[in-house]
């Protein structure tokens, strides 16, 4: 792998090299020529040469993303609630109670406005309903059937379609760099990974997220692990650097986030010894995506967007950085 | 990588078919002619080969490994456990009451006999006391200085030289033929993620062990991450496939062991589809190494014995199975 990969990475870097920046066709295409590709490249570029007083051994090159947000689309929902509400509806004929309960009645009726106040022990309540009291495996199931046939409301495409092209680029320059490329996200873990490794390139043991309590117990017979509706952990927030360690185990050298609850993943990344590079997602595009920051209840940017600024972390500007945000947009 | 390790893993292959199987000094020469080299042989033939009925794609390729009395030594106590006595002498000068309290007054005294009766309550609070109260870092310092430096009571050599040849050799085998190796212990995972890649060539991402509570926070103004004297999860019989759910994501489709505590990881292998591995390491061999196995409170191997018998899954005599134990004994 590593004379492989290092042969590709040194092309990419050549090229990088040979051509002017604005040339947009050889590395990281889908990113308009600005600070943020400047700031990623020359980032890259310093851990990887070596001889560089900046150089960073492979097995440092931890990079760490969030996913909703910095990897796919968060709006209107996030689509793991998306998700929860399409099981609520197909599991309702065998919880008649649902009709005339709360949040599951909302819930049913699609009624947004209700569920955007049912709060997190509503929200827990669906989860709860919508993500235990199954195999792994057949939850699985679940989640692969959805993101293979759910319609996004707006874009009426499937939601593995709305991930972000310009990101895509970037974990693939990345790798091809001898990088390590993992999610770190407060989704759940077992909603991501089946299909991290078709749509993102990550495998499933390169995801860390929140999740729920599981059971070892023999079903008909079978050894297998059966979802309880019980948390035992938020990745969020001060959950990622303890996600990280307890995933990873290192601290990573390269962390891309778009909201508060990424911040202490930031904080935790610039605070390690050695080159570093802290990078945000500023949602600006309401035509092509979302226009979204500080007052937002999904994806807040606030105060890690201020810490940002002060600690010169690259702030992405969707709208002006992204020559194309999804994969459909290319010609 | 696919395509290089597919290159050295032909090869392996390819030398396996063409020497006679008696031929150590091709594919694991530390494995004496018998039945478990055979059953490992067939087993990588059969799931590796393209056109096989048991053919496994890359992906599915998960291999778990116990560690203690797996891939090292676990007697005459679990080296950790030696690393944490360790621990209590170098912290006893903060601790002077420690000298009046047990389960202290012993390990101090280095009294193994009253050290074995101080059961999971004594034995917690040595490991809370000499695992908690650092960050992660400082730990893992503290992992690293007495790796390099302690010796075993009876070898009289690095705990890391104590690590057993025909494993090391299976482990490289399986990665060349593509698999991804994986620890599943119940041994802390700190205390083994230090040393793990030097040694057994598995990265810190690729080790699933037990763990405690760890607290992000800021210290003298850097974001760290400090132990707390809590158990958080217990990687070790139930728990390993919840561990390996929780960190791999996978239900790994070779897996080996030595003790009760590995039984429900081999049969939450073998209850997947299609062909798998399971092993266990029997440690008959008083010499070179030590004997014991039903009445053992280290390693106790009893329950996973008499499953192993039943269904067939492989079970290694050290002492005819294993022509080198340890790399020194190499000429």
């Amino acid at each position: 792998m590593r004379r492989r990969a290092m042969i590709t990475g040194l092309a990419a870097v050549g090229l990088a090299r040979c051509y002017p920046a604005s040339a947009q066709g050889v590395v990281l295409p889908s990113w308009n020529d600005g600070l943020p590709r400047k700031a990623i490249l020359d980032f890259i570029e310093r851990v990887t040469s070596v001889g560089s007083a900046d150089f960073m051994p492979v097995p440092e090159r931890i990079a760490t993303f969030d996913n909703d947000g910095t990897l796919w689309t968060e709006q209107p929902i996030y689509f793991q609630f998306a998700f929860a509400i399409d099981r609520v509806k197909a599991l309702a004929p065998q919880h008649p109670e649902w009709k005339d309960r709360e949040p599951f009645k909302s819930a049913l009726a699609g009624d947004m406005a209700s569920l955007a106040g049912i709060g997190e022990k509503g929200l827990l309540e669906i989860v709860a309903a919508t993500h235990s009291g199954m195999t792994v495996e057949a939850f699985t199931r679940t989640v692969e059937e959805w993101i293979a046939t759910a319609r996004h409301p707006r874009f009426h495409r499937l939601y593995t379609d709305l991930v972000y092209q310009p990101m895509l680029e970037l974990m693939a320059l990345l790798r091809a760099k001898e990088f390590k490329t993992f999610i770190v996200s407060g989704g759940g873990i077992e909603f991501m990974r089946p299909w991290t490794q078709r749509i993102y390139g990550i495998p499933p043991e390169q995801v860390v997220g929140s999740s729920g309590v599981v059971r070892y117990e023999f079903k008909d017979g079978k050894p297998t692990l059966v979802k309880e509706p019980k948390v035992e952990f938020v990745d969020d927030g001060p959950g990622k650097p303890v996600g990280i360690n307890r995933f990873i185990g290192r601290r990573p050298i390269f962390a891309f986030g778009n909201s508060d609850g990424d911040q202490q993943m930031l904080e935790y990344t610039a605070g390690g010894e050695g080159a570093r590079f802290m990078g945000l997602v500023h949602h600006t595009d309401a035509v092509r995506e979302y226009a979204y920051d500080r007052e937002s209840p999904i994806g807040r940017l606030d105060k890690a967007w201020d810490e940002a600024v002060r600690r010169k972390w690259t702030v992405v500007n969707m709208k002006t950085d992204w020559g194309v945000i999804y994969p459909f947009e290319k010609k």
